[in-house]
C-alpha cells in the first residue's frame, strides 16, 4: 500500500486552498514551504504564502497591558523568509492558472514514500487547446537547504509560444490574523533585503536578508535547469529577481523546468562561503538523483517507523501523514526543535512547547533515537537561558525552561497559562529519563541530559517548600489551562516526584562515570539526599470523600461546569468565557491527571485510574488538541477499548479532516505524535520500563490487527498484533528484555516470539 | 493659624519642580491645572504640563500580550486638555523667568483659605534693575469652568518697555513614562483642534478640540483684563492663539495682567451656546469679587470640615493639605468621581478605584454629605456598564463594578490585581450603607443606593456557591495585591456578608417606601431570603492552629517572605519580583484583613484583632499608600496609640515629603482620605453605628489634643478632645444619639457634653 495523500478535483474555495497550503506543505526539519500555488490565487483570496527555516526567528515587541516585573515584553517569532515559490506560465500570452476556464483534473498528491508533493491539472486555452501542467515539489532530506520545484508541461494539442516567469523574493511578511489569540495580530517587516545579486555567468540569483532585531541573516540562492526548448530572456533585478524563459511548445515534446532554491541561515552556515559550494553540490547531480536519495532516506524512515493498522485505510492514511509530518517537522541539528505547527505555518508563532517532550519525543525515541538525542541537545543549548528565566521568577537556584520559545527566551505573554506551567521542567526530565531507558545512551545523558535533570531538580527544591511533613508546590499551573496558578497540581507534583527519584537513582552512575556536570554544578551527596526526602514527602492531593485524585488543592471544591448543557458554539470555551469564570469551575481543557495516569501508570492501581478517569472525563472539553489521544490511551489502560477507539478516531484525523477548524494555520504537530502514542502506547500497550519493553495489546473491534517497528536498546524490533497472536521479532541488534502481558522473555534475532492474543485483559 | 503651604527660596531642580507641579496644582473637582511655570522651564527639564477636566477622557488601545476572552483591549484615559497656562514676559526685550541670573526670593504659597496659589520672585535685568513678579492662580469653586492667572509686576527701579505674550493652545499631549507600569507608556494625540476663533471685538479666543475616539469635545475660551498701561498688540492665530500686550513700566506703578480661561466639555455643556454666557458671567464681576466668593466657599468648607491637632504644626499643614486636596479632587456633579491622583496629574491614567468609597467617602459623608451623595450617584450612572461587565465575566445576574474606570468601562489591563478585585462591589455597598447611617438620606438610597446594593448582591450570589453548608467565594482577589486570585479572601467574604445582611435589614424599608427599583429589578422575598441564607453560611477562613483569621484558604500555608531581610532597594516589591514569586509567599502589599478589622470592627473581639494584627503586620510591606493609615487606625483599636502615631506620621505626609517618590505624577488622593480616617476614625475613634455616632478617643503622647467638626444625621457637631476631657457640642440641627466610650446620650444644641478623657482604655 503506497503512502499517499491525494485530493482530486477539489473545490477552488479559499478555505480549501488555505487548508491545502498546510496539508501539502513540504518540509525536512530545516526548511518548510507551504503548499501555495506557484501562480498565486485571484486577488480576493487570502493566502498565507510561507516558507520557514527552523530556528530562524526575529524578536517582536510584546506589549503588556500592564507591565509587571518579569513579564516579557519581547518574544521570539518564526520568520516567513524568502519566497521562491512564484512561477508564472504563459502560453501564447495567456496566463496558465488552476483557476482558468475549462481547467480539469486538478489533483494534488503528497507522496510520502518519494517525499514529493505534486499538483497537476489540464488547462484549456481560449482557443480550446489543452496542456497538462504539473508542479512537483521537494524539500530534500539529504541536502537540508534544498527546495526544488519541477514544472512539467505536456501539450495535448497546443502549439505556440511558452514563457515562464520565475520570481525570487528575498523577504516576506508574516501572516496576520487580529481576531485569533493564537496567531500574530499585526503585520511586521522582520526581514529586509540587504543584498541582491544576479550572477549572469552562473544564471544564479542570490539574495541576503537580515532580521530587524535578532541579527540573523537568511540567504537564498535560486537557479534553474530547463529543457532545451527554453532560453533565458529578460532578467529583472531589484530587491527581488525575476527571470523569464521563452520558447516554443509543440505536441509530443515535454517541457521540463526545474527551479532550485537553497535556503541558508547565519545560525548554521557561513553565508560568505557556503552558498557557492551548495550550488555546486546541487549541480553535480541531476534532479532525478536527488529524488532517488529522497526516496532512499524515506525508505529507511518507513522501515524504522513502520506502523500500520489492518482494517482501516483512512486511518492508515492519517497515520502515515502523522509520522511523515513528524519527520518533516523535527529539527535534527540541536539548534532547533519541533514547533507546535511544525514548519507548516505560523500558528503559535513557531514556538516550541512541552508538546515536543510529552507528545512527540516518544516517537523519535522509539524509531529515530538520533533525532530524539538532538532534541535533548537542543534543550541543553537553552539551559543557560532557562537559568536566567528562573532568576527572573525569583528562584535562587536551578533552571526553569520557558513555556514558549525558539532560542530560549520566554515568549509567552500570559503567564497563568504560560510561564506558570512549571511542569515543562519535569516533562523535559521525563523525556530524558524515558530516552535513556529506551536507548541506554549514556553519552547523551552525561553530556546533556544529566545536567538538565539536576538543574531542573534544583528549581523544584527552590520553588517548593515543606508544609509540616509534606513537600508542596504552590502557585503553578498544570497541563489543564482552564485551571491556572493553583497549589499542588497533582500532575506536576507526581512528575516532580518521578524526576527526583530518578535523579537519586542515576546519581551513583553519574559519580561512577565521573560526569563533568557534577563538578561543574558542585553537586553534593547532601543535595541528592534532599531530593530523596522531597520526593518521599511529595504531597499528592486526594479526596477521601470522592475516592479520587484531586487535580489540585481546591479543584474538587469548585462547582462543576455542566459542559454537556452548554451550546455547541460556546466551544472552545477559551474563546467564549473569561478565564476567571473557567478557573472558578470544575472544567478541564485537556487531560491533566489523566495524563499522569498514562505517563506514571505504575504509580496507580487500575481501580483508582478508573474512578479518576470517569470523574475527569465528564469535566473535559478536549478544547486542546493534546487531549483526546491521552484519553484514548488511558481508556485502554482501564480496558475500555471501544471508548479508546472513539477517542483515537477523534484525535487521529484532526488535520486531515480539519476538525479543529484551524489547520489552515498549520498542522497540529503534537497531535501527530499523540496519534502515534495512541496506537503504540494505547492499543499496543507499549511501555518503556526500567528493565524491559512491555506490550499489553488490545485491539478494537473494527481492526483485525496492527503492526509496527520500534528500536529498543539499539535493536530493531517488529511487532505484529492480530486477534490470534502477537508476533515479535528482532531484525537487527543484540538481545533485549521483552514483556508481553505478564510474560517476560529475552528476545533475540534468532528467537522471535509468538504469544496468543488475550481477548479479555 | 492660617492654612498655607509654602516653599521659599527652593532649588530650581527638575525633580523639585515636577514635585511642585503636583503640590501646587489648583483644582475644583471639575478642572485641575498643574502648577507649571507660566514662562516654562529650560529645554533640558522634563515637565508634565497638565490641565484636566474630571470625567473627560479618551479611549486608548490597550494591547494585551495574549488576548484572552473578556480582556479589555481599550481603556479610558484622562486627557491633558487645552493649555492656557503660558504667559511670557519681556522687559526691554529681556525675557523674565524664574531661572534668570540674580533671581531672588522665589517663593510659592498655596493659600487654602483663599483658594489661590501664588508664585513670586524678584527678577534682575542685565543692567541690574529689579522688578517683583507674581502669578496668582485660581480654579474657581463657585464657577467651575473658570481658571484665572493674575500676573502682577512691580518695578523696584526698572523703567522701560514691557511686553506680555499670552498663549492659548487648544490641545496638549499626555505625559509619558515608558518605565513605570503606573504611568502611560506611549505618547498619543488624543485631542485635535477642530476650530480656532479669535473674536477681535471681544478680544476673546475660543478653541474647540475633539477627542479621537470617545467623541467628546473640549472648548476653551481665553480673554484678558489688563492695567491701563498695556495695549493689545499682535494677535497670531493658528491652531493656537497668541496675543501680545505692550506697554511701559515705571517705578511706583503696578502692572496687573489677568488671564481668564474657561474650560467647557461636551459631557456637561452645550458648546454652541454656553461659552458666551460664561464669558458674560465672568466679566460681570471684577476678579476680586471672584476671589471673595472663593474665600467664602472655602470658609464654609473649613467650618464644616474643621480638623486640627494641638501640638504638631507640620502635621496640621499636612492635614489641611489633605482635606484641601480632597475638596479640590472630588467630582461634585454625579458625572465624575475622584481619580486616584485627583486632578493633579495623569498617574493611574485618571482612573477611579475603590479608593473613593473606602478611603475618601467617609470624609465627605461626615463633612460634605452632598458630595458623598453625588459620588453614589456617579456609581449609579455606571451601573448599566457594571451589569455588562458582569456578563463579560460570565455572571448570569447582577453587576460587577469595574476596578479602574472613568465612565464605566473596565480599564484595568491585568485582571489578577484588577478585575478580580470583586470586593469593589462590597466596598461601594459599604459606603452606601455607611452614608445612609450617617445621614439618614433615604432619598439617595431609594434613587441610587438601593438598586446598587441589590445588583451587587445578585452578583455575589452568582459568583459564590455552597460547598456543603458553607457559602464560598472562589477565584477573587482581596485588597492585598501581592496575593491574587484566591479562594475565600477573608476581607471579601466578610464584606459580602455585611452587605447581604444589610440588604436583608433594609428590604422592609424599601418595600414600605415602594422603592421603584424593587419592581424594576423584580426583587422577590425569596431572593432576599437567599441573601440571608448566604450571609449566615458565609465561610470565613480561620486557622485554629495559629488562632488567627486566614487571609484566604491557602495563605497561611505558604512560606513567609522575610521582608526585614530584603535589601531596601527591593521595595516596592512589585517593581522587583515576579507576581508568581510574591503570590507564592506570605507577604502583603497592604492592609487586607487588617482593613476588615477596621471596617467591620464589631465582628471581632479585640484579642482576635490583636493576634491578627501582630501576625499580618510582620508580613506587610506597605508598598501601597493605602496601607499605613489603616494600620494606624487598627493600632488604636488594640490600644497601641504610639504605634498608631508612627503609622499615622508615615501616612499623613506621603505627598508633602514625597516619601513614595512619585508625587510628581500626582497626589495620593486616597491617602489624603486615609489621613482623615487616621485622625477621626483612629485617634478620635469615631464610628458610624446603626443608631449612634460613637467616639473612643485616644491621644498620642506628642499631642495635647485635637478638634474637628462632623455632620451627623444633618446636625453639625463640634468635637474637642484633650487629655482632660472630651467636649462635644452641636452647632446646628436636631438632637442625635452620641456615644463616647461606653456612655450614650442624646446631644442637642442646648445640651453639649463634656466627659473626662480616659487615659487607659
Amino acid at each position: 500500500m503506497s503512502k499517499q495523500m491525494t485530493r482530486r478535483d477539489f473545490a477552488l474555495t479559499n478555505e480549501e486552498l488555505r487548508l491545502q497550503e498546510t496539508l501539502f506543505h513540504t518540509a525536512n526539519g530545516y526548511i518548510g514551504v507551504r503548499g501555495n500555488f506557484e501562480e498565486g490565487y485571484p486577488e480576493d483570496f487570502v493566502s498565507s504564502r510561507g516558507q520557514y527555516i527552523n530556528g530562524v526567528f526575529d524578536i517582536a515587541d510584546m506589549k503588556q497591558a500592564e507591565q509587571l516585573y518579569g513579564f516579557p515584553n519581547k518574544k521570539e517569532v518564526i520568520l516567513n523568509v524568502a519566497d521562491t515559490q512564484t512561477i508564472r506560465l504563459y502560453l501564447d500570452g495567456e496566463e496558465v492558472t488552476a483557476f482558468g476556464q475549462g481547467v480539469r483534473e486538478l489533483n494534488r498528491v503528497l507522496d510520502m514514500e518519494k517525499g514529493t508533493a505534486l499538483r497537476s491539472f489540464i488547462w484549456k486555452s481560449q482557443k480550446g487547446e489543452e496542456v497538462t501542467v504539473s508542479y512537483r515539489r521537494m524539500t530534500s532530506f539529504t541536502l537540508l537547504p534544498l527546495f526544488t520545484i519541477e514544472v512539467t508541461i505536456i501539450s495535448h494539442d497546443f502549439e505556440g509560444s511558452v514563457s515562464i516567469v520565475s520570481e525570487h523574493h528575498g523577504s516576506a511578511q508574516n501572516f496576520v490574523n487580529p481576531n485569533d489569540p493564537r496567531m500574530a495580530a499585526e503585520a511586521e517587516d522582520y526581514l529586509s533585503v540587504a543584498e541582491t545579486r544576479y550572477d549572469e555567468e552562473q544564471q544564479l540569483s542570490k539574495i541576503t536578508a537580515v532580521t530587524k532585531t535578532s541579527e540573523l541573516s537568511v540567504q537564498t540562492l535560486v537557479f534553474h535547469d530547463v529543457s532545451s526548448q527554453l532560453e533565458l530572456g529578460l532578467v529583472e533585478e531589484d530587491e527581488s529577481v525575476s527571470v523569464v524563459y521563452d520558447g516554443q511548445l509543440t505536441v509530443g515534446v515535454t517541457i521540463d523546468f526545474v527551479k532550485y532554491s537553497l535556503f541558508l541561515d547565519s545560525r548554521r552556515y557561513d553565508l560568505e562561503k557556503d552558498g557557492g559550494s551548495f550550488v555546486e553540490t546541487v549541480r553535480q547531480k541531476p534532479l532525478n538523483q536527488w529524488y532517488q536519495e529522497q526516496e532512499e532516506y524515506l525508505d529507511k524512515f518507513w522501515r524504522q517507523a513502520e506502523l500500520s493498522v489492518v482494517g482501516d485505510p483512512l486511518l492508515n492514511e492519517s497515520l502515515n501523514y502523522s509520522l511523515y509530518s513528524l519527520i518533516q517537522s523535527a529539527g535534527k541539528d540541536g539548534i532547533s526543535n519541533i514547533a507546535a505547527k511544525g514548519l507548516s505555518g505560523e500558528g503559535y508563532e513557531g514556538h516550541y512547547f512541552w508538546d515536543t517532550e510529552i507528545y512527540m519525543m516518544p516517537f523519535f525515541t522509539l524509531t529515530y533515537p538520533e533525532i530524539a538525542a538532538k532534541l535533548i541537545e537542543f534543550r541543553y543549548t537553552i539551559l543557560e537561558k532557562a537559568r536566567e528565566n528562573a532568576r527572573i521568577l525569583g528562584h535562587k537556584q536551578g533552571a526553569l525552561f520557558p513555556w514558549r520559545t525558539i532560542s530560549g527566551a520566554e515568549s509567552s505573554g500570559y503567564y497563568p497559562s504560560g510561564t506558570a506551567q512549571y511542569h515543562i521542567n519535569s516533562d523535559i526530565a521525563y523525556s530524558i529519563i524515558q530516552y535513556y531507558q529506551a536507548t541506554g545512551d549514556l553519552d547523551c545523558l552525561l553530556r546533556f541530559g544529566g545536567e538538565i535533570v539536576v538543574e531542573t531538580s534544583r528549581l523544584w527544591l527552590d520553588a517548593g517548600h515543606y508544609e509540616g511533613k509534606r513537600f508542596v508546590l504552590n502557585c503553578m499551573t498544570g497541563p489543564d489551562e482552564y485551571t491556572c496558578v493553583v497549589n499542588n497540581n497533582y500532575y506536576t507534583n507526581l512528575s516532580v516526584q518521578y524526576q527526583l527519584n530518578w535523579l537519586v537513582k542515576l546519581y551513583p552512575l553519574f559519580k561512577e562515570q565521573k560526569a563533568d556536570f557534577l563538578d561543574k554544578l558542585q553537586v553534593t551527596d547532601q543535595e541528592i539526599s534532599d531530593y530523596e526526602s522531597a520526593a518521599a514527602a511529595m504531597y499528592l492531593p486526594y479526596s477521601e470523600e470522592k475516592q479520587i485524585h484531586a487535580q489540585d488543592d481546591s479543584f474538587l471544591e469548585k462547582p462543576v461546569l455542566p459542559i454537556n448543557e452548554l451550546p455547541k458554539q460556546d466551544f472552545p470555551l477559551l474563546l467564549h468565557y473569561h478565564p476567571l469564570y473557567l478557573y472558578r469551575h470544575q472544567v478541564c481543557k485537556q487531560a491533566d491527571i489523566v495524563l499522569a495516569y498514562f505517563l506514571h501508570d505504575e504509580a496507580f492501581d487500575t481501580e483508582a485510574i478508573q474512578r479518576g478517569y470517569d470523574y475527569y472525563e465528564k469535566l473535559t472539553t478536549h478544547d486542546s488538541s493534546l487531549s483526546s489521544c491521552i484519553f484514548s490511551i488511558v481508556a485502554n489502560q482501564i480496558g475500555d477499548v471501544e471508548k479508546a477507539y472513539r477517542y483515537f478516531e477523534e484525535s487521529s484525523k484532526i488535520d486531515i479532516t480539519n476538525s479543529h477548524h484551524n489547520t489552515q494555520d498549520g498542522i497540529h504537530a503534537a497531535n501527530m505524535g499523540g496519534t502515534y502514542l495512541g496506537l503504540v502506547f494505547g492499543f499496543a500497550g507499549l511501555r518503556i520500563r526500567e528493565d524491559s519493553l512491555v506490550l499489553t495489546p488490545r485491539l478494537p473491534q473494527k481492526w483485525t490487527g496492527c503492526h509496527f517497528s520500534v528500536n529498543y536498546q539499539g535493536s530493531q524490533l517488529h511487532i505484529v498484533i492480530n486477534k490470534e497472536e502477537i508476533h515479535v521479532s528482532m531484525e537487527t541488534g543484540a538481545p533485549v528484555n521483552l514483556t508481553v502481558y505478564d510474560e517476560r522473555r529475552i528476545l533475540s534475532q534468532e528467537n522471535d516470539w509468538k504469544i496468543p492474543y488475550r481477548k479479555e485483559r
